[in-house]
């Protein structure tokens, strides 16, 4: 159901070939309110494709009638022509549902530089036809439009005290923080502001989406949209829905980690007893940053030393020498020196759990990652579409 | 020659079992004066190796005698005892070389962890056979012994006015700023100070080994280090043996470039025009961090998309609107938009040109780094010695 479980929403997804597979390419999700709030997060790549530029613009009085986004192409660098794309797709959707082109957000993926003329034609045709398609059961269809190198959909929904949070989401590689090449829409029929579905939405990504650092590489699309319909008639509890829709994304971030390009391994680092919890994700990010150790896990190599050369460079408060590493469940490392034997250490599983504690505080962190492989180079040197 | 091309330097390398391979792996080089000066750089990274800990002491007084080196074992968290065979093998040298422990430098290389007494007990033995062997035409032998994952020695050498400077590198992986997983011994008949040393060899590191960034990974175990023998009774014109130097050090990391552990292609990236050196070299090693580009140079692919979402990462001063990128001398990208088709490039030869022009200063850097394989995987996967 995803974007379409909660009350007051609609959605489509249909094909018009900017996928040279002939599947599904373009989703529209529409609010049908009666509130039409909205809340976006966006890449913070200063490189931003032109649906970005135009949605950053869209956000600010937080009213949003509708989405669109297509797949087979990221309209990014493209120039004004591309730019005049995207506005011309707010547009034809605007007019098409009666509203106004200023209350369009507009999302694209794929591969950059991608945004000619035919490009334009095939995103404005698929606006109409998905348009003209949308149903209160579209949401899967929608969650399927929006994929590139996913080899499924992402999708989840959680329901709780008379309201409801569903979501989709898509992405595959480039995962990294400040969100990953990711989109993800997210519905709820819950009463909110828009000011309230801005701050709840940046709390759930902060310790969800911004976790998840798959393979380094920040995109210039990724967005990440809250839409209220307030079609429950509840007002939500603040801290609830806050609580809910943080476990939501954190739902579809690992989603969206198990479905990582070539990923033979889902990484799980968990950073404790770090002096705050800004220096656990910095140390935790340096470890999943680091090809060796990535390289090791795609081995089933229990490789402590890679951890520590990783996170001996940041500037976070530990002393190397006073560090424990575990690798699902196995103590490998203790105080600078080696503690249980390598053999030990079973990472056949495909979920690999590395902890850190660093033994100087009380805060912690777990940060998403996956194991660098044969297939993460393959599919990226000849991903061209 | 390497280390033995200047006079006044005797070497040698030996086999003492440390590698399976039944490979040298044990070198020495001994500065036979009159002068005897020293200086050296080490990794910063902060989980650093006894013979780090050890040497960074060795160093202060800018006095050294020899320096033993070993591969098969980096002796890093293997604890007091760990740090104690570091000391011991200084003393065994200095012992036989009637000189002062603490004039003897100590370089390990080789896998974290590795420093138990059989490990004691081989490099001990080397140190000792290594002063046995010592040749004044030892520096082919110590270039050999000091290779872990490398295909080949490196070596260079350079003469000018009556001096000579010659030294040997290894280090195939790991290669990263503030230096790489690198061991460089540089020897110079050149009359130096240790100040002076100390000035020439930082300038030459920061323009050629910090600049090479192979795979974005510090190792723990990083030196590089000068010798002065003031054997050749020249005192040279500092500009000149500062100039030869870094030339001699950028030879050097080239040579580790060209044989990076599974790479298929050597990647110079050119950014120019950049607000200031600094934010040229940061913008530069953005791209060389960046997995899905060197992914995609592996395999042939011009993606030039991948450069600007790199870039686009970066603090650094430009328009991610106004970049132009060149690939092997076809402009790519002009101003935000795509300019030559992809199908102009060839990036058959080992050698890709990346040129990026920020367009708003005047200064440049120069980064190193090669592409992203399957061997790249398969080796750090597969290494366990």
């Amino acid at each position: 159901m995803s974007v379409t479980a909660a009350q007051g929403f609609a959605a489509a997804g249909v094909a018009v070939g900017l996928k040279s597979t002939g599947k599904p390419d373009v989703a529209v999700v529409v609010n049908r309110g009666p509130l039409k709030a909205g809340a976006a997060v966006f890449t913070s790549n200063r490189a931003k494709a032109n649906p970005i530029i135009w949605s950053q613009q869209v956000i600010q009085d937080g009213v949003v009638e509708a989405i669109v986004l297509n797949s087979g192409g990221a309209n990014c660098f493209t120039g004004s022509f591309g730019f005049q794309t995207t506005h011309q797709t707010a547009e034809k959707a605007a007019e098409l549902l009666d509203a106004s082109a200023g209350d369009i957000l507009v999302c694209s993926t794929g591969l950059i530089g991608t945004g000619d003329e035919v490009f334009r034609a095939k995103v404005l045709a698929g606006t109409e036809l998905g348009i003209a398609e949308l149903s209160e059961d579209g949401g899967e269809a929608a969650s399927l439009a929006i994929m590139t190198t996913d080899s499924r959909p992402k999708r989840a929904v959680r329901t709780q005290d008379g309201w409801t949070i569903g979501g989709m989401a898509k992405g595959a590689g480039m995962l990294a923080p400040g969100l990953a090449t990711m989109l993800v829409v997210i519905t709820t029929d819950a009463v909110l502001t828009a000011e309230d579905a801005d701050a709840h939405l940046r709390h759930a990504t902060r310790v969800s989406f911004d976790r998840l650092d798959s393979d380094g590489c920040m995109s210039t699309n990724d967005q990440v949209t809250l839409l209220a319909s307030g079609a429950s008639g509840v007002t939500p509890e603040p801290g609830a829905f806050r609580e809910v829709l943080a476990a939501l994304c954190l739902d579809l971030a690992e989603q969206l980690q198990g479905d990582a390009e070539g990923a033979s391994h889902d990484i799980r680092i968990l950073v404790q007893n770090a002096a705050s919890e800004e220096e656990a994700v910095e140390v935790g990010r340096s470890i999943a940053r680091n090809n060796l150790f990535k390289a090791a896990i795609f081995g089933n190599d229990p490789n402590w030393g890679r951890v520590l050369a990783a996170i001996g460079t940041t500037q976070a408060a530990f002393d190397p020498y006073d560090v424990d590493v575990w690798m699902n469940g196995v103590r490998v490392c203790t105080a600078g020196g080696p503690d249980q034997p390598r053999e030990a250490v079973d990472l056949t599983p495909r979920t690999t759990d590395l902890v850190v504690d660093l033994k100087v505080g009380s805060a912690s962190a777990r940060i998403l990652t996956n194991d660098l492989t044969h297939d993460y180079v393959h599919e990226n040197s000849a991903y061209s579409s």
